[in-house]
């Protein structure tokens, strides 16, 4: 315990347990390690303690950090947190000088410090695997620029697109989700060891160089908001929650095409799941926990928000709450996305039932477009063209199987070449504007998207 | 694995990592096999499974039970949850007659059961501890009748009131927390086997019975949503919510009560905690962890309402989602809630400094009712007695100082006696009737809550 | 302004603005009137005022009441919540005896009472709905007993049902969401009037009889708790909540059931729309609206929790966020039932397409009970059933075109008599006990519905 | 209505009125014709409809604008959105030729733009106001350099600090809420126009220079995503949140420092409220509402995120729901933030009460410190200060008042000069490091402070 000379009676059994945080804050040992060796070095320079005792705390720090990485550290009852046990078995090995770490310093910059620096570990990884499954949507549009599919808006049958266009509306989607965790992680790249408890330090500190030394951009600028500022766990959780809901939006359209109605997409045996009951059963479960784990990742933003409100200045134990859900979102992510990625590497697409889906009322507006081009004002040619659409529906046929005549009786300006409307592929390819459906503007789009991708080392 | 047949290629190492739910869903052993033990009669009794082969498959059950509580059970890497793990271990035991089990029973059902069976033995639980800080409350409030204490609505002194009175407000929000678990308990007690893994069982099995026996009120009623219903784990997040909140608040008083300014409450040492940095320090963090619990108590509700919404019809993964928000919230509540009533317990109210807190601007509105009973509207009566509180500001004294002549030019209804009012418990004591803070209406207020809480045998 | 006798400046233009509640607390009107009406009687009973003040009192809030309900009202500037207005215009038809009816009462209790009155009303009005909701469901199943219709379990093809069995599971969820209605309004229809500012009213009022009068069952029990109980909120938007789930789910089907894909369902012209550039487009846009909506409510209850969470004792000025939730909450769903009540009226099943999406694949299970009964355990059962799937696989044939002499070498139980399994109406005919898919169990389920709404005279 | 030509009944008046959004989203009315103004510009660049045909449609426009702006437009019955009715009015004004202006657009990437825009000049509005309130806290925090007050960690007594730097801690929260400002702005700045419905558009529209010439950064890159993106209002719902949630622990701190038992705020006459009952009460209103508020605006966020969850491909009619949440918010924050300025701005701090409130238990850590200095190892001098505190504590002095010998009871290492050391501003002056509480730290972060929001222009 690293206080009590001021208490009469020990901590009681069950407060113990609830305030302890070993469990799960022994996961930022590396950089509670970090910490202490930069900050003994920092009080060194400003000669609090001698180079010489900073050296002692030093080896000692380095080998506690070897305990742990060789899964030999042991754990001791009394090691409520991560910065009391590593503190605990540094003293162990260099005896009271290692008493001297903790001048100046206090729990509260040294948490915040520590969290920070993990924080930052963590955004790295869950970039690197945000940009696999980026490489696998590539991969996987690569073999679909003339792919025809239904595209779909409200789940209705809209207007042909390409299969490759449909991926990659999930690759710019992760892009905004990149540059989120790259804002974020700017922000959290500001060092707050050297506040102390709440009022800063007494000792000469040089709080640039030791932030720098942490890789850390540049040291808090009020002691007061240093320890207890927890905007940066928010604004992971929030991010890692919209990549959550653009998982569970791919997820949702996997689930929905994979249904044998639709039968747009099967996914490799590998990653579908069977029925303890039903012996014919492919489930794609992976989508569905993708789904079903953006509620999870709203519901951990969701709590720390609520936390966070209302509370008076400076350190408050709330905070201690932090930890769980970000640990928890993280490790969602990077348990997911992995999987996500296998996922698309592997799935196939089956350009046959596409192309059978595909109906002739989705040509209505590039009939309508036709009259436009005849003169007519769109909005009269919209009117007209979902007048034929009824037509079609009477005579239960497609849209060009509704005779000439019945069209010039509801337009004269419909000729005997409306008959080249009637043509998914030239559908698409009219639509060539920047970002549009068509081959060429799709190839532009993912030659723009592996550019992209190349430009982050991805 | 419990599927297979149909699949060519085993599934992905990570797909398993991310589907088993074993290293959470353990924790329902005793319910998995309570529910195969009664599942295994029912099939007998319908003739699906000779009596024989029942009471083999029983007494094989038992002992996988028997196992679980010696902590001898030995999970297997491919026990991807706890059904599979109790039927892989059971067909060890009792040999391939275990593998009749199963018949007619789907993982759907069956976890529905066990989670329900779970969730109405962790509400019995919470309910205990409620009762246990209830009676805390009533044992703590018993002395306190008489004590006076500013009583504040916006965190303002607003009028003399009795600390037991404020005590026991806490006390009925949880009689109403008690009395929502059973509500959510009650419409837990429906039991889905015999839903199979969505439409319903081709077996003759008697679901009444088999829903009596395992302690369910009744068999679910349509089978499609016995398997998909997780309204019972959402209203469960729900009620723990409200605990939290209720919880958040008790904590959000004492934190602030203790603050030295205030003085009214002294935690116990064992109850407290120091700083590493600051020797002086005595932190009410039980408290503190109590306020912000409630934001995760929260968050665990959004994030399984948000899992639900919008999910198709009867069973989707998604709902495996439902476990560890729940089993989070009640290990939660079941950590906290005994260290807040031995907080309650042990805390040492100070009278004297609840005394000196009071200020006779508090009678102002004993003063208005001076003016009522003398005949002014109350309307009037309040402006005059906001006068006086200025007055006295002016003079820069109490209201029991300002002149009496002064107190006539504001209203000639004024008269010598006036200062009767001027005294904090009599105040009080007027204030008598149901749900008032005069001892008297306190002591019955305290005898209610304790013919309440003798009645839940608490 | 009902107070300012102790201030000197008035108050600020925008805090006025932020702090005024009359744009949405005159909902409240009646409720207001009929508070201040009860309560005039019981001052007057209580001696506080004359009976025949009470007289004129009441004579001048009924004429109040009047001029609301008439739309004659005019409200002043000055009227800063329904409170303020009403006694101002009160007094102005009475006079300075109006002043005499907030005797003992803060806005505190008269809030609390008001707003309890109103949830009340508004779950009534909820209630109602969702029976006639109910009454759709019933009505549109009638027709649908023996209507067969892919049962889906991760939303890929599980088992035959019928499409009664399917609309009915709807049926129970409601069932559940109007039960907890009836418990959230038994612990709302507590009366806090009498409860003063915080500590209690100190004339004899009898809170008993005064509560009855209102409709209140009882009264609340500590006048602390009385004034800042906003469970009875929380409560009321979790249940609508869950309501507005449960829309989303069956939202969900309807969107995939309409897409052509699927062709399941045809909405009815009068709830589907159009797309302002596709003249084909035929949208569930109502049903998508519900599935969308399930988020605002969740919202709306995760807001108000939010603000609950760590307030200190007795009244804070943050409860005045707990009216726009709830009022929005109630608006939203009664603007959609009636709406999704109307969609399910009118929407067309097509048993054609339903009974062309079933898959002989589905009968797996009903194969793999053959051999069961065979004498075969079910786990093996289901491993060979799941070969024989993957056998009808490689032959491109549904599992009835299975030769037999290839079901045999796969086990030797199969007998000619297997192709009575091929039935996909003896199927669901087999699962016949409570709450299965059996058209005849359907017909038990559908007369236990219909009896619960008769109950509730819906 | 912009469709209906497919359609056989009209929409369901119910059906109508929930879809309508006209309500809420003619706020958007500037934007929507700035929009088309630019569109019908890019069309006649792109050869659809003549230059004098655009000059007709934007003729049309301004004096729709125009009318927009003197409060002349009159909404007609079937204007069910601002779309709908600024063409519908335009068509009034400039006859067949404004049905031209739809072409190749809809009302997917048409809303998607003007949302877009909207949102981009609310964040511009509430960077504003929060530059205000930056201004405010500088001006407040300039004459507090020197000014002591107790620091608090946990709400107990930590260390002195400088009441400018407690101010100036909030002032950094809100640097790094307008820095994500900016980064949710230039998100935001993409422009979707030339999306149509979803996949791109025919006609060969310059997207790049449409994009600049309504402000954007650049046009979106895929159509599929570009209609149905709402990251953008997530994270503004999100940023807005994180400001609610600064406010709210400002407001916390002035509530509980407005409490007579701490006196040392006290808010102006124009920012505190009284009571309807009770004529001596000043309450902190504002700060309640800006705490109770930070609910609001968190549930707003979930509520939307709770939407975009799990949405299929593309548009879906539930993204209707993401304008409400985020006018509500805007318009919160936009009431709000004025408020906290001024209160900010006017709020009188009272340097005696705080100077009260410091004890010399605070200065437990110097006294540790101490020890320090004279060789004694950090931990150890904790243990020893904390014994001392005790031992005051036993005598019940303050620390200054332990006898020397009592001290050197404890440690040998304590002198006569140990009495410095009882100096609270001495204490506060020691913590001169980067960001510390000493004055002349205050002042450079004062001085940093103002350079950054001379930098923003503010």
């Amino acid at each position: 315990m690293l206080w009590g000379g001021a208490f009469e009676a020990p901590t009681d059994e069950q407060v113990r347990r609830l305030n302890d945080s070993i469990g799960y804050d022994r996961r930022m040992y590396a950089e509670d390690i970090a910490g202490s060796i930069a900050y003994a070095r920092a009080i060194s320079t400003a000669g609090v303690i001698t180079l010489q005792e900073a050296e002692q705390i030093v080896a000692g720090l380095e080998r506690v950090l070897n305990e742990f990485e060789r899964g030999e550290f042991q754990l001791q009852p009394a090691d409520e947190d991560i910065h009391t046990a590593v503190e605990r078995r540094l003293t162990e090995i260099v005896g009271a000088v290692g008493g001297k770490l903790h001048t100046g310093r206090s729990r509260n910059d040294q948490v915040a410090t520590d969290w920070r620096l993990w924080t930052m570990h963590a955004i790295d990884q869950i970039v690197g695997q945000v940009l696999l499954l980026q490489r696998a949507i590539l991969s996987q549009s690569e073999a679909h620029f003339e792919t025809l599919m239904p595209g779909y808006t409200h789940l209705q049958p809209a207007q042909p697109v390409t299969a490759a266009h449909w991926l990659l509306s999930y690759f710019w989607m992760l892009v905004r989700d990149v540059e989120r965790l790259d804002d974020a992680r700017r922000r959290t790249a500001e060092c707050p060891l050297g506040s102390g408890a709440l009022a800063g330090t007494p000792f000469a500190i040089d709080r640039v160089a030791l932030a720098q030394a942490l890789g850390f951009v540049a040291p808090t600028r009020n002691s007061l908001d240093g320890v207890s500022d927890r905007d940066f766990v928010a604004e992971a959780l929030f991010v890692l929650s919209l990549i959550g809901i653009h998982l569970s939006r791919l997820a949702e359209d996997i689930v929905i095409f994979s249904n044998p109605a639709f039968g747009f997409i099967r996914l490799d045996d590998r990653y579908s799941t069977g029925s303890s009951l039903m012996p014919q059963k492919r489930n794609a479960d992976p989508m569905e926990l993708a789904r079903g784990k953006a509620g999870r990742l709203i519901g951990n933003l969701t709590g720390l928000l609520t936390v966070l409100k209302g509370l008076p200045t400076s350190y408050n134990k709330d905070l201690q709450e932090d930890k769980e859900s970000l640990l928890d979102s993280v490790d969602t992510l990077m348990g997911l996305l992995p999987v996500v990625t296998a996922v698309v590497h592997t799935l196939k697409l089956n350009p046959e039932r596409m192309q059978q889906a595909l109906d002739e009322s989705m040509l209505a507006t590039d009939l309508a477009d036709y009259l436009v081009k005849r003169g007519m004002p769109f909005r009269e040619a919209h009117g007209v063209s979902g007048r034929v659409v009824r037509r079609a529906g009477e005579l239960g046929v497609g849209l060009s199987r509704v005779p000439l005549e019945d069209l010039q009786a509801l337009s004269p300006l419909f000729d005997a070449d409306v008959a080249t409307i009637f043509d998914f592929a030239a559908s698409a390819a009219r639509r060539k504007a920047l970002g549009g459906t068509a081959p060429e503007a799709v190839q532009r789009q993912w030659a723009d998207a592996r550019q992209w991708i190349q430009s982050r080392g991805g």
